[in-house]
C-alpha cells in the first residue's frame, strides 16, 4: 500500500554535515513528512515535501494549550548498505497511546510506518556510517487551530523530520551522574507522564539546568505522591541490579513506557537473568548501597541506547556506583544492543526492520 | 519611555465581526506585537506589525518540549470612548513568575506594558462596545529554537494578540454545573501547576472531554497526592460560601494565582466580609452540603469574571446548590467587578488603567 503519499523531491540539496562531529538534534536532511488533519475530513494529503519552516496563526493552539504528541527512533545504515530501523512499530503504537491520552485523533500505524519508509528511502544518503551514529527520527503531532479557548484542536499537522547523529558518547561509553531531585516533580499517577507530549520536558527543564550547575547531567524523578519511589531519568528509563537481581520501576501511570525498558527487559529475560519490575524507593537503593548490594545502575532511552551510572546524588550526600566504572551488565546490554542495531550481532528478537 | 517599538501599520484592515455574535477567540484584530530573543543578544526587536502568520522550523523547541507561557486579560470601552485594561501589571507580573518556572528569560514588565499601550491605540476601534464584551488580549512566549534535545531554548519570540469577546453569558449571568474529578489529575505541588504554561492546559483535555460527555460543563480538580483538596476549575479558580463565610484553597503551588480570585479576596475584604485562604477537602464542601450550610459556590478568571456553580457531581452524586440559581453574594460580586471594569462603578481599589 501506497497511502497515496505524494513526493516533491528537494532541488536544492543541503550540505551534510560532518559524520564525526554530529551534534544531536541540529542538522535535519533534505526532506520531511507532512500530513493534514482537519474535523470531519480526518487525516489527508500525507506528503513528502523539501525540508522547511511552516507557517502557522499565531493563535494556532499548540502555542497556548500545548497539544502536541512526539515520537523518538533510530534508523541505521549497515556495512553493505542496507537501512534498518529498530522497533518502529512500537513508536506508532505508543504515538497513538499517546495521542488517546492528549485527544489527538489517532493516526493510521500503517501510514505511519510506510511515510517513514519511503522517507528513509528518499533521504537514505543521510544516515551516517560511523560506528554510533545513526539517524535520529523524530515523528510529531501538533494543534493547529487558529482558536483560543481550552479545547481539543479541529486542526492538527502530522510531521516526521530527521536528523543525523553522533555516538551518544564521544570516546566509548562513560557513566554519568545523576542527581535524584527532592524538590520538583515531572509527574503524577492521573496526569500525563506517560504520554509523550511536550508540557512533561518543559516541566523538567528547571530541576535539570540546577542539577547542571551542581555538576550533574541528569535528574532521577521521585513520585510525586510519597516523594520517595523511583521514576525515570530525564529521557530514560532506570534500572538497578542489587544483589544479582535487575530491579527497573513498574510502569505506574507517570512514566514513560520506554522501547529501550522493554527491549532490556526482553533481553535479560532472553538470557534468563531475573529482572523485576515493582515500586522501588530511593531509600531501598540507599541501603543497598549502604550494604553493598548495590552492584549498577543504568538509564535505558533511544538516544544514548544505555547509560551507565557512576554516581548518585541524594539529600546532599553521594553514593558512588561501581567505583564510578560501567558495570560489566551494562557494557554487555550495551554491546548487545547497540550491536542489534548496526547490524553485526544477531537479532534473535527480530527487532531489527529493513527499509528497502 | 517609547522602548523603541517600532510600527509597520496595516493597509488592509481587515471586516470586524458583528458585535452580537461574538465566538471567544476567533477573530483577531488588525495588529500584533512582536519581540525577538537571542542567548546572548536578549530581547531585541520589539516591534508592532500587521497580523500575520509566524514562519517556524519544524524542529522549534515549543513543537517538541513546549517551552511557552502565556496570559490572558481584557481591555474595555467606556460609554466616552475611553479605553481602559484591568489589573494588566499583575498579569506582566505573573508572565515573569511562570518564566522563571519554565526557564524563560523575564521580558521586561514595563516593555510590555508600554507594548499593550501602542497596540490598544493602534487597534482601538477592534474593542467593542457592547455591554458584556470586552477586547481580551493574549500575551505570550514560545521557544524557537530549531533544535531537538531537552534543554532551555537559546531563541524565542514574544508575541501579543488580540481578540473581541462576546458576553461569557447569552442571557445574563448563568450557574453552571461542574463534575468534580477523582480519577485525572491536572498538576502536582513540586510540578508547574502555578504557571501560566500550555502543558496544565495539555493535562486537562481528556477529563474535560470526558465531563462534557457526561452533561457538565468543566471539572473540579482535586489534589493530586491526597485526591481530596480543592485545588481550581478549568481556567477559573473556585471559592465557596459556607456559613457566611468565604472560604478559597489557599496558593499550594499547584494552582494558578488568579488575578480575578486576588481581586475577589481584595473586594471582599474592602467590604469587611471574612474570606479564609486554606485548605479545603471536597469532603468539608459535601458536609456543608448536607448540613445545609452551603450557600455559594463559584469560580472566578478573566473570561467569566464570576461564574456560580449550580451543581457539583462527585463520586456518582449530585449536590444542587442555592437550587441551581446565582446567590446573593455571587451576584453581587459580579455585578460590581463587571461595573468597575465597564467603568460604571467607581473604581475605589484602583484597578482599571486608563490606555492614552
Ligand atoms: C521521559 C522519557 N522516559 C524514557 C524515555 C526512553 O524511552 P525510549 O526507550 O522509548 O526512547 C524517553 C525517551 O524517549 C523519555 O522521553
Ligand atoms: C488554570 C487557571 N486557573 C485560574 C485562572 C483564573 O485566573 P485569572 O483570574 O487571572 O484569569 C485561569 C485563567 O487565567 C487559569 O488558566
Amino acid at each position: 500500500m501506497s497511502f497515496g503519499i505524494s513526493i516533491e523531491a528537494s532541488t536544492n540539496k543541503k550540505q551534510k554535515p560532518d559524520p564525526k562531529n554530529l551534534v544531536f538534534g541540529h542538522h535535519f536532511t533534505d526532506h520531511m513528512f507532512i500530513m493534514d488533519y482537519d474535523a470531519g475530513q480526518g487525516w489527508h494529503n500525507p506528503r513528502i515535501v523539501p525540508y522547511q519552516p511552516i507557517a502557522l496563526d499565531p493563535a494556532a493552539k499548540v502555542f497556548h494549550y500545548g497539544q502536541t504528541i512526539f515520537e523518538g527512533l533510530k534508523a541505521f545504515k549497515k556495512a553493505d548498505g542496507t537501512v534498518i530501523t529498530f522497533r518502529p512499530d512500537k513508536n506508532f503504537e505508543r504515538l497513538n497511546r499517546s495521542n488517546e491520552r492528549l485527544s489527538v485523533p489517532a493516526i493510521d500505524e500503517k501510514l505511519g510506518l510506510e511515510a517513514l519508509r519511503q522517507l528513509l528511502l528518499i533521504d537514505q544518503d543521510w544516515i551516517p556510517e560511523e560506528e554510533g551514529t545513526s539517524l535520529y527520527i523524530r515523528p510529531f503531532v501538533i494543534a493547529t487551530e487558529a482558536a483560543l479557548g481550552v479545547n481539543p484542536s479541529q486542526k492538527y499537522l502530522f510531521m516526521i523530520i530527521m536528523s543525523p547523529v553522533g555516538s551518544y558518547y564521544k570516546e566509548g561509553i562513560n557513566p554519568v551522574k545523576i542527581f535524584v531531585e527532592s524538590h520538583y516533580v515531572r509527574a503524577v499517577r492521573g496526569g500525563v507522564g506517560d504520554a509523550k507530549t511536550a508540557g512533561n520536558y518543559a516541566a523538567s527543564l528547571k530541576a535539570q539546568e540546577e542539577a547542571h550547575e551542581r555538576g550533574y547531567s541528569q535528574v532521577l524523578w521521585l513520585d510525586g505522591v510519597h516523594r520517595k519511589y523511583i521514576e525515570e531519568v530525564g529521557s530514560m528509563n532506570i534500572f538497578f541490579r542489587i544483589g544479582g537481581k535487575v530491579v527497573t520501576p513498574a510502569l505506574s501511570g507517570s512514566i514513560l513506557d520506554g522501547i529501550t525498558r522493554r527491549s532490556i527487559i526482553e533481553l535479560l529475560r532472553h538470557w534468563g537473568e531475573p529482572v523485576e519490575e515493582r515500586q522501588i524507593s530511593i531509600d531501598e537503593v540507599i541501603e543497598a548501597h549502604r550494604n553493598g548490594t548495590l552492584q549498577e545502575c543504568f538509564g535505558t532511552g533511544t538516544a544514548a541506547v544505555i547509560s551507565p551510572v557512576g554516581e548518585l546524588s541524594f539529600n546532599g550526600e553521594k553514593y558512588t556506583i561501581q567505583d564510578g566504572s560501567t558495570g560489566e551488565l551494562s557494557k554487555k546490554l550495551y554491546d548487545t544492543l547497540t550491536g542489534i542495531q548496526r547490524g553485526i550481532v544477531e537479532d534473535s528478537l527480530g527487532w531489527m526492520i529493513e527499509i528497502k
